[in-house]
C-alpha cells in the first residue's frame, strides 16, 4: 500500500482540530479512545508498544476537555495523546531501554520532556520500543506499519511505527545517528531532529553529545507543537535557551533557493529513491525554486567533502561516550547485552582520550564548513533515506543519509511526499543550526505548495 | 587548633608514597586500615560518612596490594582509597542525593567516574555527606572536623569533612556553585574545580551547566591524580575531550606575573582573611613575582565589573536549570524537599526560556571577558573562602568568593595555606579554561616554594 494507514483525517493531525476542540465538536476523550482503538485493532501486529497507560491516559484526556471547555486550554497540545520512547523517564510506566538488562525497570520520575508534556496538558499515552540503548540491536520484534515482513527503522522504531499507522499523532524520539529521521522515513511520518540542544534531554537515558531528543508526528503542525510545548516548559539542554519560534505555527515562506546535498549516503540510495527525488527536484525548479547542486557551488562540494565520513566519524565519536555506561552495564551482567554492545565496548576500550579529541576536532570542522554554505540557502535537501523500508526486522536499515544532520548539530525534517517500491519514503531538509523555525517555515511551504500535501501540513 | 588533624604523613599523601608502595615498604592494605581506624575513631563526632563499605574495600586494597607486587600497578592511584560524594552512583551502594526522598535508594550502576577510579585501581570506600541534591539545604549534620560547632562549608561536605580530619587522602565533589571551593577552603584540604566538562558527569545527578566533578585532597599531587586518572578513562562530559596533562603531575614553574581578582566576595571578607592574602601578596612579591591589581590594569577591574553579580547571575542560571528535577520531585511527594528547593522550583516556574536566553548571552560575555585578560597572567589569585568556616550547621557558608570560577567555566584550586581565627583558609588559584594542567604547575610551586608547604604538595 502506498498511503498510511490512518483512523481518518482526525488522527492524521491533533493541533489543526483546535477549533473543533474549543468549539466542543471534537473532544481530547473521544480523540483518545479513537487512538485506543486503533492501538487495540493494530498494536498486536505492528508491536509499536511496550507499555500503554489506558487509565491514565483516560483521567488526562477529560482533565483537558475541562480545560477546553472552560476556554483556557494550556497550549496547543492540551489532550493531545503523545507516545514516549522507551528510553525517556516517566513516573507512571517502567522505562526499559530497549534491553533485557532494564525491561520493566520501575523508575520514580518523569524526564524534563514528559513533565513538561503534561504541564503542556498533553496526554502521555504509553512507552514505545526502541533497540537497545537506543542504538543498533532490536530486541523487540516491530514491524513496520506499510509492510509486516520490513522494518520499521531504528532506534525510534515504536514512534514511528505507532505514528505511520496512525495510532498515535505523534511521539518523541532521540536521535544520534539517524534515529529520527530514518524511522519516520520508513515508516510515512514527519521526522524532526532539532538542533543540538535544542530539547532538554534531563532524565533521558541519551548522553552522547550529538544526540537530541525530536518528535515524530502525523503532521508538521504535530511534530512541531510537540517541541516548542516541551521548549517552552522546559528548555533546552542545560546551557542552551531551547527551540525558539511561534507556538502556534503559522508561518509558510517560499524558499528563493534550495542546495541539494548528496552526502555519504548517496552512493546506497535505491534507483527508485533517485528517480523520486529527481521528480521532486524538477517540481520544485518548476515552481520558480533554484535549485543548487555541487556542479554550481564549490561550497556545497565542500560540504559533501567534509560528511563523506559522517557514518565513521559519528561511530568513532559514539564509541568513546558510549563507553560508560557500557562498562558499568558489562559488570552488572554482560550476557544481557547484544553482542554488538559488547563490541562498541571493546572499541572504546582501546580508544584514548587524545584520539577522542581529534575526532571533536574534526567535528567542529565540519559543522563550520556547513554553516559557512548553510547560510546561503533557505535550506538543503536529500532523501530521508536511502529508499523503502528494506526486508526484514533484524536490521533497523542503513544510517548513511540520516547521520550527516546530528554529526553537524543542525535541524533536520524529513516529509513522507517521496515514495519508493510504493512504500514511503521522506524528503529530508537540513537548516541552519538554531535557525529550526525557519526550517519549519520553509518545510510548510514546500509541503503544502510545492509537494501538494496539505494533510501533512497540519 | 591551625593545622588538620591527620594520622600521620602517610595519610597525609597518596600517589607521592609510589616507591614505598613499589617497593612492598607500603601495602595499600595497611594504608586502607589506617583510614579506617581514623573513620572509627573520628567519624562519629565529624558526620562525613553516609556508608562505608570497608569488606569491599578491603578485597580491592588486596588485590591493588597483589598488582604493586608484581610491579605493575594501574595508575598512581592504585590502592589509593577514595570518598565519593553522595549525589554520584555508586553500584555497591545507595546514592541518597543528601535528600530525604531518595535517602538509601540503591542503584545498579557506577558513574562514569566510579567506574574510572576503580579501573585505575582506586579504592572506593564510602559515601560522603551533600547538601541537598548538592544545592543548598543541609539535610545532614556533618561537622567541621577543626572546630565541631562550625559548618564544613557545603555542598561536598561530607568530602571536605573527610579528607580535613585525615579520614582519607582524597575524594569526589561536585561544584557549581562554590561547592568544591568554600568546603575545601573552611576544612583545611585542598580543592580543585577543573574547567567545565573536564571530568564526565554522566551518572550523577548534577546537570547543570556550570557544574562540574571535581577533587578535593590533602595534597596537590593526590587532588590532581584522582582527576587525572578519570579523565584518563572516562574523558570529559560528552563533547569534551576532558582534563589533560601529565599523569605523574612533576612540573612546577615558578609563576612571573599573577593578578588579584578581588570579586564580589571580597566585601564579605573577613578582617583576618584580608591580612592573611596581604601578608600572602608580600611573600609572593619577595619572591620577585609581579603581582597586579585592578589598580595596575584596567583588564583586571574589566573582570571584576564582569563578575560583581556573579553569585546573582548563577543563582538565576540554575534557578531555570533545576526546574527539572524539582517539579517531578514535588509531584512524588513535596513534603520531602526543603523550603528552599520548593522556593527554586516557584522562581523557575516563574521564569520564561526567553529570560533563560539573555542570562546564558550575560554568562558568555563575562567568560570572554575573562579569558582575554587570563591569557596576561599565569594565575589570577583570590581567597578560598570569605573567611574561616562559620559557626553553625545551618548554613554551609558564603559561595561569594567561589561562585567565580563557576560561573566563568574556568578551573580554580585552593591551597589551604592561610589562617584565620586559627582556622584553615585557603588561597584559591584561577587559571584559564582547558588549561588546568599549567594552574597546577604554578600551584605547585607557589606551595611548595612561596608558601612553603610541601608538606601539601604531596
Amino acid at each position: 500500500m502506498t498511503e498510511p494507514t490512518t483512523a481518518g483525517n482526525r488522527l492524521r493531525g491533533y493541533v489543526s482540530h483546535g477549533g473543533q476542540l474549543r468549539s466542543g465538536e471534537l473532544s481530547p476523550r473521544t480523540y483518545l479512545e479513537e487512538t485506543l482503538t486503533r492501538i487495540t485493532e493494530l498494536d498486536g501486529a505492528v508491536g509499536a508498544f511496550v507499555v500503554v497507560n489506558r487509565e491514565g491516559a483516560r483521567r488526562a484526556a477529560d482533565e483537558s476537555a475541562k480545560r477546553w471547555a472552560a476556554g483556557k486550554p494550556l497550549s496547543p497540545i492540551d489532550g493531545m495523546p503523545v507516545a514516549i520512547k522507551d528510553i525517556i523517564e516517566t513516573a507512571d510506566m517502567p522505562t526499559g531501554q530497549g534491553s533485557p538488562l532494564w525491561e520493566g525497570t520501575e523508575g520514580k520520575r518523569d524526564s524534563a520532556s514528559v513533565h513538561a508534556l503534561r504541564e503542556a496538558g498533553a496526554v502521555v499515552l504509553g512507552k514505545t520500543t526502541t533497540t537497545e540503548f537506543a542504538s543498533k540491536h532490536p530486541w523487540h520484534e516491530t514491524t513496520n506499519p506499510h509492510d509486516p515482513t520490513r522494518t520499521p527503522g531504528g532506534s525510534s522504531s515504536g514512534t514511528a511505527a505507532a505514528v505511520g499507522a496512525g495510532m498515535v499523532p505523534a511521539g518523541l524520539g532521540t536521535q544520534v545517528m539517524g534515529s529520527i529521521l530514518r524511522p519516520a522515513s520508513f515508516c510515512g511520518a514527519v521526522g524532526f531532529k532539532p538542533s543540538v540542544g535544542a530539547i532538554n534531554r534531563s532524565g533521558s537515558h541519551d548522553h552522547f553529545s550529538q544526540s537530541c531528543q525530536g518528535s515524530i508526528g502525523a503532521t508538521l503542525a504535530d511534530t512541531w507543537a510537540v517541541l516548542r510545548a516541551i521548549a517552552d516548559r522546559a528548555g533546552g539542554d542545560p546551557g542552551f535557551a531551547g527551540l525558539a519560534g511561534e507556538v502556534d505555527f503559522t508561518r509558510r515562506t517560499k524558499p528563493v533557493k534550495l542546495a541539494v546535498l548528496e552526502t555519504a549516503g548517496w552512493s546506497a540510495t535505491t534507483e527508485g529513491a533517485r528517480r523520486a527525488f529527481a521528480t521532486l527536484k524538477q517540481r520544485l525548479q518548476d515552481h520558480g525554486i533554484e535549485v543548487v547542486g555541487r556542479a554550481d557551488d564549490d561550497r556545497i562540494e565542500t560540504v559533501e567533502h567534509a560528511v563523506a565520513d559522517a557514518p565513521a566519524l559519528t561511530t568513532a565519536i559514539l564509541a568513546w561516550e558510549g563507553r560508560w555506561p557500557l562498562n558499568t552495564y558489562a559488570d552488572l551482567d554482560a550476557s544481557k547485552l547484544s553482542l554488538d554492545a559488547r563490541d562498541r565496548l571493546k572499541v572504546a576500550e582501546a580508544m584514548t582520550q587524545e584520539e577522542f579529541g581529534e575526532l571533536l576536532t574534526r567535528r567542529a570542522a565540519a559543522r563550520a564548513t556547513y554553516e559557512n554554505a548553510a547560510t546561503h540557502y533557505d535550506a538543503m535537501i536529500t532523501l530521508g533515506a536511502c529508499g523503502a523500508a528494506p526486508l526484514g526486522l533484524d536490521s533497523t536499515g542503513n544510517v548513511a543519509m540520516n547521520v550527516t544532520a546530528s554529526l553537524l548539530g543542525c535541524p533536520a525534517v524529513t516529509i513522507p511526499a517521496l515514495s519508493d517500491e510504493d512504500l514511503p519514503l521522506g524528503l529530508q531538509l537540513l537548516g541552519r543550526t538554531n535557525h529550526d523555525a525557519a526550517l519549519f517555515d520553509v518545510a510548510t511551504w514546500l509541503t503544502g505548495e510545492a509537494l501538494d500535501r496539505p494533510d501533512l501540513v497540519g
